[in-house]
C-alpha cells in the first residue's frame, strides 16, 4: 500500500489565531460551517487573480500554463490529505450526488449481489441516487434502508453494497467507520462513506479502515465556498478496475487525442467526467492553504471541548431543548443537536440574535463547532442568546414562524 | 405551446462597439472563443461581489437571500433565450457530460427501441457517455455511429434515440435541426441536439424544430468562463414525465423537505442534481448580462462576412492549407478549419505569431470567429500572421513541434 500523503512535519496545533483567517459578519455567531463555511480572507484575492491573470491574460492557455487541468488530482490529494488517502486516490469535480452514483455504480459492478444496505440517517440525496440507479439498472436491485443503530446487524451475506454517511446529518450521530468496514467485508460487502459531514470536522483514515470508496463535499467544514466540487476516493485496490458509469471524456486515457470510443484513465482519474470549475477551483485551493497546516487530532479537541461546554450549557439553562445527538463525544461528530417541538421558530429567533445555526425537520436545531473560527467565548455567547430566546419564548413570536425556503 | 423566452425590443444588432465589454490580452486576435470565450470586463467585479457581499456577508442566507438557489432555472431562461426555448423549460448545471448522461437515460426510457444513432462528428464525449451507458442498462441497447452525410439515410425503425451535435467541433459543419428531427420523429425516434458549439453562435430554435432534448455548454461563445456550467433543455411535452436517471436531491420536488424517498420535481427542475456551483453562476450571469441584448440573427450576419473572408483570404495566400469546412456559409456554424500536415506545429507557430486558434487531430487546425469582440480588422490581421507562418515554413521550426498537452 501506498504511503499516506505527506502532511506537514510542524501541523498547527493551536487555533487561537486562525480565526482572523476568515472574513466573519459583525455581530453573528456563525455556528453553521458544518452547511456552509464562511468565507476565507485569502479566496476573494485568489478568485481575482484566477479570472484576471489567468483566464483573463492566457485564455485557452490556462489549462495546462496555470494548472487547470490538473486541479482535480492536485486538489484531491490536498483534500486527500484530510481523510487518510494514498496520494493519487482522490480527485475532485462534480457535486457530491453525482460522485454517490460513480461510486455506488463502480461497486455494484463489482458484486453479483443485489442489495444496498443503507441507513435513515444517511443524506436523503444518497437514497435517492441508489434509488434512481435501481431503477436505471432494472436488474433486481434493492435499497434497503434500516436505523442506523440496526445497520450492523442488518449486515448480512444478500448486502452488496454498503452505503452510508459516517456523521448524520441531522443529530451529529457518528459511525464506527472501521468497525462497519470489517463487518461489511467479512460479510463480503462493498463500503461507500459518504464523508461530507467528516472532511474537515474529525480525523477519517480511508486507507487505515480500507474504505473501499469515499466521497464527500468541500463547501462545508473545508471552506470551499457555495458549490465547491464534491471529491471521491477509490481504493488503490479497487482503482484499476473500478467500472466508470459516468464515462466522460476527461476519465478517458487520453482525453485530447479525441478517440472514437473510450478507454478509462488510470486509477482514479476515470473518475473524472467533464471540465473542472476552475472558478471553484481556485476558490478551495486558497481555503486548503489553510487545511494543509491543520492537525486533525488537534482540530478534533478543540472540538469537543467547544461540543460539550456547548451541551453543558444549554442543558443547564434550557430547559424546553431535548439534546438529540449523541451524549458521548466519540459518537459525535462536529456539531451538536437539540429537538424543540417549534424548532423552525426557535431556530429563526436565534438568527435574529445573532447565533446562526440551522433547521431540519421535523424538530432539530443543528449547531456547527468549527474550531478554526469559532471558540470558547463564541460558545459562551451562543449558549448565552440561545437561553434568552428559549426563556423569552420567542418562537411565540409571528415573525420568526413563517417558513421561507429552509437553508 | 408556452411563448418563447422574452428577448429584449430592440436587441442589440451592431457588434462595433462590442469589443471593450472583453479584456482581450495586448497583441493577440483570439480566434478562439469557441473553446474557451474571453473574460467580461464585468465578470471580476460581478465574481468579488458575490464572494464578498453574498458569500462572505449573507453566509448560509445566500441561498435565499442572494437567490443562488433559483439561478439554475433563471439564468437556465436567459440561455434559453438564445435556443428558442420555452420559458421555463432550461437549467443549468454540472457539466456537459453529465447533461448529455442525463438526457440519454431520459429518451431511453420513453423508447422500447434498442438503437442509439450518432454520428462521427460527434464529440467523443457523447459518444463516450453513450458507451458508458449502455455497458451500465446492460439491456441490449447499442450505439450506431455513422458518417455525419450518413445520418439521414440511417434513421430507421430501429432507431430509439439520434444523439447529435449541430456543429462538429473540428469541422464546423452544421446539420440541419429541423430536418434530421423531422425525418426522426417520422420514423419513431427521439431527438437529443448538442448545442455546445451552437449555443451562442448561430440563431436556434429548439421549439421551432420541436427538438426532444437538448444540452450544450457556456464557456464557449456564451463566456462563462472555464468550467462554467451545462445546460439541460427538455422539450414541454416531454418534461412532466422524463425519468431523472440522476435523482439527485435539488431535483427532488421539495429538496429541503429531506423527505426518505424521490419525488421527481416539476418539469425541468426534476434536471437538477446537486448544490449550483455559485461561484461559476456569478460568472455567467456577468457574461449573460451582455448576451441578454444580443440580436442572435444579426450576430450570425456578421459571423458569415467574418468567415467568408477568412476563408477567401486565406485561400488566396495559403496554397498549403485546404479548407475542411464546409464552403457553403449555411451549412457551417461559427468557425473555420483547414487541414495542414503539419496542423499542430502550425498552430503553434500561428499562436506564437499572436493568432490564437488551436489544433484537433489529426490534421485540423481550427479558427472561431466570435463578431463580439473580432471584427473586420482583425480578420485580415489573423490572414496576414497566418500566411506569413506558412510561406516561412515556420511550422518546421522545432520549438513548435514539441507537443505539450493539447488544448
Amino acid at each position: 500500500m501506498a504511503s499516506p500523503i505527506h502532511r506537514p512535519l510542524q501541523p498547527m496545533t493551536d487555533f487561537a489565531a486562525t480565526k482572523t483567517l476568515f472574513h466573519l459578519p459583525e455581530g453573528v455567531i456563525y455556528l453553521d460551517g458544518n452547511s456552509l463555511g464562511p468565507l476565507p480572507l485569502r479566496t476573494p484575492d485568489r478568485v481575482a487573480r484566477m479570472l484576471k491573470e489567468e483566464w483573463g491574460e492566457m485564455l485557452i492557455g490556462g489549462w495546462n500554463r496555470a494548472g487547470w487541468m490538473a486541479q482535480p488530482m492536485g486538489l484531491g490529494d490536498r483534500v486527500g490529505g484530510l481523510i487518510g488517502a494514498e496520494p493519487g486516490h482522490v480527485t475532485l469535480g462534480d457535486t457530491l450526488s453525482i460522485k454517490v452514483f460513480q461510486a455506488l455504480a463502480a461497486a455494484l459492478a463489482k458484486t453479483d449481489r443485489k442489495v444496498i444496505l443503507s441507513d435513515s440517517g444517511n443524506f436523503p440525496s444518497d437514497l435517492y441516487i441508489a434509488e434512481g440507479l435501481v431503477g436505471t439498472l432494472n436488474q433486481g436491485h434493492s435499497l434497503r434502508v434500516v436505523d442506523p443503530e440496526d445497520v450492523a446487524d442488518a449486515i448480512t451475506g444478500e448486502v452488496g453494497v454498503l452505503l452510508l454517511t459516517q456523521v448524520d446529518y441531522r443529530t451529529g450521530r457518528m459511525h464506527d467507520m472501521a468497525d462497519l468496514t470489517a463487518m461489511a467485508h467479512a460479510a463480503g460487502a462493498i463500503c461507500i462513506w459518504d464523508l461530507a459531514h467528516s472532511a474537515g470536522a474529525i480525523p477519517v483514515d480511508v486507507a487505515g479502515c480500507q474504505a473501499d470508496f469515499a466521497v464527500g463535499c468541500t463547501y462545508k467544514y473545508l471552506n470551499g465556498g457555495p458549490g465547491a466540487p464534491a471529491f471521491i476516493y477509490v481504493a488503490p485496490r479497487h482503482a484499476p478496475t473500478a467500472r466508470p458509469a459516468l464515462s466522460g471524456w476527461l476519465g478517458h486515457d487520453a482525453p485530447f487525442a479525441f478517440e472514437p470510443t473510450y478507454r478509462p484513465g488510470e486509477g482514479i482519474a476515470r473518475m473524472r467526467v467533464g471540465t473542472p470549475p476552475v472558478l471553484q477551483m481556485a476558490a478551495l485551493d486558497a481555503s486548503m492553504d489553510i487545511w494543509d497546516t491543520v492537525d486533525m487530532e488537534a482540530l478534533r479537541s478543540a472540538s469537543i471541548r467547544l461540543t460539550e461546554r456547548f451541551i453543558e450549557g444549554i442543558e443547564a439553562s434550557c430547559a424546553d431543548l431535548t439534546l438529540a445527538s449523541p451524549r458521548e463525544a466519540a459518537r459525535r461528530g462536529s456539531q451538536v443537536s437539540f429537538r424543540h417541538p417549534q424548532g423552525y421558530a426557535a431556530m429563526q429567533a436565534c438568527i435574529a440574535q445573532g447565533v446562526v445555526g440551522d433547521f431540519r425537520a421535523p424538530d432539530i436545531m443543528r449547531f456547527g463547532f468549527t474550531p478554526l473560527f469559532i471558540d470558547e467565548n463564541d460558545v459562551e455567547a451562543a449558549i448565552d442568546v440561545i437561553a434568552r430566546v428559549m426563556a423569552d419564548r420567542l418562537w411565540e413570536d409571528p415573525q420568526y414562524q413563517a417558513r421561507g425556503a429552509v437553508t
